[in-house]
């Protein structure tokens, strides 16, 4: 059989991967797919630059649009990033009848409900394993591996960037500037490393993630976003004297009010599997009503992990293209017409627990009146700590772990205790998660 | 669209778990697989007993072969463990047409071939996801997910038994034969479970794995299997003093000289995250060329769980039966025709690190003796601990951890040291992977 015809836009570091790997593992990947899978050609900005970076052999041009329609292409792969324009490059090779397979978790987040809607119409697949969890097979373990559960939640740490940093946090006892400083220099982070500190790299694929483990729409626009850039070195000390390690997590719950969809740091218990990620390693743990809680761990970046995926779905596009589009594994795990329209929750509808750390005046009945303003409330604590401040002897750091609660009933309390003419800095809030 | 109809052969725990997750998600089910998932009629050689674990609403009948190749059936889902009747049940099936799903580990790595033949020369699909681990969807990793990989080695806590064993005989200091008592109590071991701690159990399912990693046949009869039985508590303490957990792995790995498949109680590193699986948990290990080191854990047993497993596959069979069945994805992972003979090695030709116990007569010159003879075989040493055996003050217990040596030599090298006059007990020799 005549091998399948691909052709890459952009020609950045994964290119360079998906061409490594395509390369080196051709014989192995012929006897899985039935036949070979072949770059035709690749489409770059600065044509010098691809070639050194993907080889001399390969047939380069400037024109992306040519390319993504081109006659003899079958599938069409684009590792461009960002959102224009790939979402237009996108929608031509769809509309052109071509199969789509990227990595772009930012298209997908924002634009998946337009791409995927003109794919079902013209009957060919787009598949974005590479977008959530670099080499991680998360999103075909959600699909597939456990279409026999109802989904109850999703919780992953799914950015390295973050995960190193907080992470040497802890090892290192070092304040956030530090280890990001650190992180720079050692290529885990990019110079302008907001996407990834403020959270919003994370949101991106657990809005993925939401919509295939409930069956909704992607809607990166409701999602909660709080990242790690405020992270005070002294609370992950905390957190770990009350056996919780902080994570910054992706989590979308299910719950009868609707549905949970949030990035922030998370306290979560040491013990857990998932607590013990440490490094750039990502982690995403699913809990199906049927198979209970499951782990998938892997590297969540790099040219070659990432590789990893993005061919894999053009094996999976190989193997599959054959089959009746309208049995054929849905793009967002759940048929195009059966999708829910379940509302996302604001954050002040979430329910969870909490880690509070409040700066006092060391005095008599100020605990009684914080615990008091809690109860009032209705919420209820289930630890506390008192330590020194380390700034004055007549400051005291009070730090308490609640029970679950609506975190608007929270927000007034935290309200009311910051009133408080004994509370002496900002309180520190940080939610905590079970994962059970 | 008509609901896809099936048949259960067999009616015992694992099926009941199909016919409440089927049951119970039904919705869900159909928004996924875009149609209904309906159970026709199941077989059961007590058709009473059947009623009261399945319910009375579903017809029940005892001739298997019949509904095995009724023509109003669409998959048939052999939950009946062992090797016969299952294997000419599932062969008929295959003969009639129908795609077959089955839980049976034993029958697909002792009649996988057979199976997979007359599968793929019918045009019809088998799916084994619940084979391996339970409800950790595995081998769609491997297959699927990691096909972009030259696969390196698998590595699996794949018994939840053995692991609960010897999850609590760390903890608790206790011997295999007290922890195995409470583990029949508890019912995470059976009567007789001379299958799980002797190794046969995780043997069928590391020779599944062996198999899609590497796009062999499968070749139950070449694996090396050693069960936990003989193991004593005091390894296991010291192998924690040295900074490794003893787990019983499922190992299989490739190397120049061909592809090693093996069970054995094996030392890792206490930091390695599969090393922290505890209880009855399963988790495998999977290295590739590409993506590196992933990790997928979860429940390996269990009614749901695996019932988790079967319904993944039948929705992956109503999703993908109209494929074309010459690509569609492979039984095995690699096409029919392109499967490999390279040999599976006996493990005299195994390389792997080593853990030894000796028992020594408490006098000068012993040690040097012993590190000789390792040293002219050419084994090098990488720790060594000495300590009191605890039985005589003229005895000591020396234990060496080894650098990775074939394990002929090691044969070798252990019955010299075992003929020494000085050496006072059987020498215990355990294996140790790094997994990097």
């Amino acid at each position: 059989m005549n091998p399948i015809q691909i052709a890459l836009l952009g020609a950045g570091t994964v290119a360079s991967g998906v061409v490594k790997v395509l390369e080196r593992n051709q014989e192995e990947l012929r006897r899985r797919a039935g036949r070979g899978i072949e770059v035709a050609a690749v489409a770059a900005r600065n044509p010098e630059k691809a070639r050194e970076a993907l080889g001399q052999d390969l047939p380069i041009t400037q024109d992306f649009m040519q390319l993504a329609t081109r006659s003899d292409i079958d599938i069409v792969v684009e590792l461009m990033g960002g959102i224009s324009p790939a979402r237009e490059l996108v929608l031509a090779a769809i509309a052109a009848g071509k199969h789509v397979v990227t990595a772009n978790k930012a298209l997908i987040a924002l634009h998946g409900n337009e791409i995927f809607a003109a794919a079902q119409a013209r009957g060919v697949m787009v598949a974005f394993e590479a977008a959530v969890a670099g080499g991680i097979p998360i999103i075909k373990a959600l699909r597939e591996g456990l279409a026999a559960n109802r989904i109850e939640w999703v919780a992953g740490i799914i950015n390295g960037t973050t995960n190193f940093i907080l992470s040497e946090m802890r090892d290192k006892g070092a304040s956030f500037e530090t280890v990001l400083g650190e992180a720079q220099r050692l290529g885990y982070a990019e110079a302008d490393p907001s996407f990834d500190i403020e959270g919003i790299d994370a949101a991106h694929k657990i809005t993925i993630l939401c919509a295939i483990a409930f069956g909704v729409p992607v809607q990166f626009d409701k999602a909660y976003i709080e990242g790690i850039a405020k992270l005070d070195a002294a609370d992950i000390r905390y957190a770990e004297l009350l056996g919780y390690r902080i994570k910054l997590l992706g989590i979308t719950r299910r719950t009868p009010a609707g549905i949970e969809l949030r990035v922030h740091p998370t306290l979560i218990p040491a013990t857990r599997l998932v607590a013990n990620v440490e490094g750039a390693m990502n982690a995403v743990v699913v809990q199906g009503d049927a198979v209970g809680a499951t782990l998938y761990y892997g590297k969540g970046a790099g040219p070659e992990p990432t590789a990893s995926s993005v061919i894999a779905d053009l094996v999976d596009v190989t193997r599959l293209h054959t089959a009746d589009p309208e049995q054929r594994v849905p793009h967002l795990a759940f048929q195009p017409g059966a999708l829910a329209d379940t509302p996302i929750l604001p954050i002040e509808q979430v329910q969870t627990a909490y880690y509070l750390r409040i700066r006092v005046r060391d005095e008599a009945g100020v605990l009684a009146e914080i615990t008091h303003i809690l109860a009032e409330g209705g919420m209820s604590i289930d630890a506390l700590l008192q330590r020194p401040s380390g700034e004055s002897d007549q400051h005291t750091d009070v730090i308490l772990l609640t029970h679950e609660t609506i975190e608007s009933r929270m927000n007034q309390a935290l309200a009311s205790i910051q009133a408080l003419d004994t509370v002496l800095a900002p309180i520190v809030r940080l939610r905590k998660e079970e994962l059970r």
